[in-house]
């Protein structure tokens, strides 16, 4: 085979491989997929030659369209908050629609994710640096001031938790909209900066 | 029994119900409860009648400290950022504080809460008639201008939400702190209102 043959023969088998674990409502791995598909076991192995490969594809093929939306979303000629708006909004409507699709193999994936978070990872990093470059845009426009980018993304991240975590998507459901989504990215554009508003009060008077 | 010899009986097998669950690493019904405490299973269903009772008590038990730092809050002679601030930091260290003594067994309390989220609603519907009121407090004073309360509350439970709930505590960990809190509260407190920055676009421009 050549390399090209090899490249459409995974995929092949990582499609067969998530029906699978739809249908079976559980993690599949190398030996289930050769049973299941009816393949020699060496075949499988020639394609996956660790367990870690197999796995590591069917992420791949989880985040692909989540990455390929925000590698649309980051060069687009649009101003800082646009950008962080269809930034978020897109993945959010697309990982709703696909837990409407269907709400339990939805439900696996994230199991799966969580269980085996080392795997997935790269991906969040992936996601922190492309929102690097958004927060860097949005500070050459006299946006977030004063806050260093690291600061900016681990505040924004956690802001922004409920439209990015598949697993709130299950529990919060309807409550979770655009129009919240934008009202949330609009303060804070309008609100979020290194100036001390006073929340926390003054050192030695705060309570908590 | 009078009522009060009966009130604090049950306060006992309360306690005694959650060493068991710390002890076993699982729910505690009403017979594993008699058993593990060797005690005749009517005196148990003296107790608690039902078996939603006995579980129901051990939620009640578990939200009274959060509660309590809530009623605390409320009527303190604070500006309204920094009642804020303190109705979820002092809850934050409460939970956070939980979650170190003892991680396994907070994850079960997540897990036990969630598996029999109606029995646990109520307190959350109480935290949001609180966090309601400091709402219409904050808004006396001009801050969250024009949004209904209704809409402030969804929009802020949404933007603390991982200072909020306690399986984020567990995945987050070090990266939930008491200074990003204040700054998140300072965002809202300076950018939260109902005016629309623009975010989402113009109707039909609209790319999401």
């Amino acid at each position: 085979m050549t390399q090209d043959d090899m490249e459409a023969e995974r995929g092949r088998f990582v499609a067969l491989a998530m029906d699978a674990i739809k249908r079976r409502g559980e993690e599949v791995n190398r030996a289930i997929l050769a049973r299941e598909t009816r393949t020699p076991r060496a075949k499988i192995d020639a394609l996956f030659p660790e367990e870690t490969d197999l796995f590591d594809a069917i992420v791949a093929e989880w985040f692909a369209p989540l990455i390929a939306i925000i590698e649309e979303v980051i060069p687009a000629d649009l101003p800082p908050n646009r950008k962080f708006y269809e930034f978020y909004a897109r993945r959010f409507l697309h990982m709703r629609q696909r837990y409407l699709a269907d709400p339990a193999v939805f439900e696996l994936y994230c199991e799966l994710g969580k269980d085996h978070f080392e795997r997935v990872e790269s991906y969040i990093d992936l996601a922190d640096h492309y929102l690097s470059e958004l927060i860097a845009q949005a500070q050459a426009d006299g946006f977030l001031p004063g806050l260093k980018i690291d600061q900016a993304l681990s505040l924004i991240n956690q802001m922004m938790h409920c439209y990015t975590q598949p697993d709130v998507l299950i529990y919060l459901g309807d409550r979770l909209t655009l129009d919240k989504l934008a009202r949330i990215i609009d303060t804070l554009f309008a609100g979020l900066s290194a100036k001390d508003g006073g929340a926390s009060g003054v050192a030695g008077l705060r309570t908590a």
